[in-house]
């Protein structure tokens, strides 16, 4: 991670951010992406893969799970906003996937 | 589980059984409690403790994991509200922590 994972970024940055992460909305300073899986099962493997990484970059996100559909919700509380960080644990759910 | 689990209780059954679950609330015909953990680890391995019990009993809740914190709602879908069943998720939820 760089230092610049942690500046808030402007709306020209993020919209350019979202063209390449298009199944992601931008939702009162978050992103957030909800995926549907096959069953519950499958759900919380990507569950336990989100959190792994999670714990390796120290940047966690909420994760909703309901049955077959995770949603998660990214910001970073340091920056009070979205960063660039955000959009790599974006990157990294989507390959997920 | 019994066929008695799966049908809805009264309001006053439900008002009993949250005497003997305190931490848990009533909201929109579901019962939620939300549980404090020392870190995203731990919070991951309730988490997982609970996701192990919901498919042996076949029961999901939804879990939201936010860092420190997981909030399970629980309802019985087939029954269209809060069953024994739900009671059961809790008790057991209760236990793990």
């Amino acid at each position: 991670m760089t230092e610049q994972a942690l500046i808030k970024m402007s709306e020209e940055q993020i919209a350019a951010a979202l063209e390449t992460h298009s199944e992601w909305i931008e939702l009162n300073n978050q992103i957030q992406r909800t995926f549907a899986f096959d069953d519950f099962i499958t759900s919380m493997k990507f569950v336990n893969a989100i959190a792994e990484y999670a714990e390796q970059v120290q940047h966690h996100p909420d994760m909703l799970i309901r049955y077959n559909k995770v949603t998660l919700t990214v910001s970073t509380h340091d920056a009070s906003g979205i960063t660039q960080k955000d959009f790599e644990l974006a990157t990294k759910a989507d390959g997920l996937v």
